[in-house]
């Protein structure tokens, strides 16, 4: 059995549910014509992007110039930070954008003007426009200010705009098809809108960018939009799960844990897995419970998920305490291995930097220094 | 000013607050005649390590076998690893114990019994009891069975009984001193309870050790208790705060974050630092509110906390959502530095992994192998 091995909290990859996700994701952006630009700041590992190469991607998303410096020494050459520019790594993008074609996102006059300022390569520039999120961006419906932002981008070579970009991350807070179908509609009706407004006043070619999993899980037809770029999909998790993205059988990782202790009279078992292993990312589940993870167990081929009642009820840094039915708590002893659906997969592969397949074969992550 | 070589998110330390957090707990220690053996798993640092040598301390308790290693490498002798015996590490353990005086908890006959079989050399046990807080151990009430698992470790001349430890975790869903207090008394009379009785059965001299750090800061005076091994209060954190067992100034770590956007008309601004870099522990506040920080402005001297209305409102990978006042955002720009105070710093040092004191010097952490 492949459980043998495992001695302490282990990212286990379903290697043939993960080339699924990639293969299908591909396939629906090929059908819908739009460039796929796939975020990999949940998987972060050189390896598993060259899955992404043999199915045709040859452009990437990531969250940071740390990620991007990683993905650019492992050959990708056109990269887009999605994370608005950060003005204190200038000497970073500088050499970044020496190297590859580089794609930042502002949505402030500030950021454009540092930027003109201090670059010293050219790169595309993407507008973050909020379509309704309210994270970053300049709200669609500011006409205006958004003239002024392309007119000073315009003021300068180094700057080239390409686009419009959004993340509809409020589909994150839905949980049915329609409704992710509906905001979907909506974000792409906003971002025409800007497309439209701006064309009048004669800035015309602009692409359309968005890219959040739900989104593209969900929605078959994407319409106007050129570029897609999900990122957990990749993985997928019970969060995704959830709100709707994919089936439980989707989901390519999941956390081997040594059992450490039973306890029946609680309907408890404790193993080695906490929140330095799972994160502590959590979800309401559709019972009410605030869930940090679903419990699985292991099988030949894998992992079977076990009932829903059975859910990770709470985490401390080590400790995972799950809540466990008669069928659980006698179907493992101390010393087995429980598997653990992640709640949020980007998190949990961010803490456990590394991935072990069902075969056995180790693939690392990138060490993105925290440090300088 | 010390901000100006901040680049990206940066977990600063202030040194004389910390030393402050040491000094004060040893003393307590002392004054209340009882062993000092905080827990390193908060700071993870040999160097931060150092400075509990300073003022004493010999022996330490940390959660993983990982992290005994680690400080079995830096120096240290007297080591308990206050996490539930994990049976698959037990090569490791048994390592371990042939270097150290190497301390494990035990909670059930089944951890006993595979500890029994396979060690190669003695270890101090003490008995995982628990007292309310329903995570691991045996319960206080349950005297039969807690009585054959230490008829059980009198079997072998390689378990050495050594005391009843208890972990009071339910403090942490306290907010006052009163009630912390009360807890406290209850968790202490609980210990005697099963310390008398077993001493009625012939066992006497057994140790107890409790360790919580609400209980360690807000109690004065430890009664029975032999031994503590609180490790929060080396940092202590907003968590801490709200919960009654620090002011906010003696929280010792806040994360250095570039602004790179500001919403006036949202009362926003976002910072360069997410959950991978705070962790997405929470805390609702005082006003209701999902707090995933609180905001402060740097100082030539280090920070000054800004307004209770400024805090994190929500966190995305890379991303920190501030709710500002317009205060806050008259006093930032695109470009500048905000500090987050950490809700859980257990977590936060945990993600990044170095520390930089205010006069820029680095403190590495134990980087854990969360692979093999």
């Amino acid at each position: 059995m492949w459980t043998d091995t495992i001695q302490k909290p282990t990212l286990m990859l379903n290697e043939a549910i993960c080339r699924q996700n990639i293969q299908r994701m591909a396939e629906k952006a090929q059908q819908n014509n739009v460039r796929f630009r796939p975020h990999f700041k949940t998987h972060q590992s050189a390896e598993i992007g060259q899955w992404f190469r043999e199915v045709g991607v040859e452009a990437i998303t990531v969250s940071s110039v740390d990620m991007a410096l990683y993905f650019a020494d492992h050959g990708w050459d056109d990269i887009t930070i999605a994370f608005t520019v950060n003005p204190r790594q200038i000497e970073a993008i500088n050499a970044l954008a020496s190297r590859v074609q580089l794609g930042l996102i502002v949505g402030s006059i500030d950021t454009i003007r540092i930027l003109q300022e201090k670059l010293t390569n050219p790169v595309n520039l993407w507008l973050d426009v909020d379509t309704g999120y309210h994270r970053t961006g300049i709200d669609w419906e500011a006409e205006s200010a958004i003239l002024v932002l392309v007119d000073q981008i315009q003021t300068s070579a180094t700057t080239k705009l390409r686009g419009l970009l959004t993340h509809a991350g409020h589909t994150y807070k839905l949980n049915n098809h329609t409704e992710i179908e509906q905001t979907h509609q909506l974000t792409t009706a906003r971002l025409n809108h800007v497309r439209d407004s701006l064309a009048e006043s004669g800035f015309s070619e602009l692409q359309l960018s968005l890219g959040d999993t739900p989104s593209c899980s969900v929605v078959e037809h994407f319409g106007t939009i050129d570029e897609i770029r999900p990122g957990n999909f990749v993985f997928y998790d019970v969060m995704q799960h959830y709100i709707g993205s994919c089936d439980l059988e989707d989901i390519a990782v999941a956390v081997a844990c040594p059992v450490v202790a039973k306890h029946p009279h609680l309907n408890q078992i404790v193993v080695y897995g906490g929140g330095v292993h799972l994160s502590k990312d959590q979800v309401i589940d559709p019972q009410g419970r605030t869930s940090f993870g679903r419990v699985a167990l292991p099988d030949e081929n894998g992992w079977q998920i076990t009932d829903e009642t059975n859910y990770v009820k709470g985490l401390s840094q080590e400790h995972g305490l799950i809540h466990a039915d008669d069928a659980l708590l006698k179907a493992i002893q101390i010393g087995g291995i429980l598997l653990i659906l992640p709640i949020h997969s980007c998190y949990t592969a961010n803490l456990l930097k590394e991935y072990t397949t069902l075969h056995g074969k180790k693939i690392s992550m990138a060490m993105i220094p925290a440090i300088d």
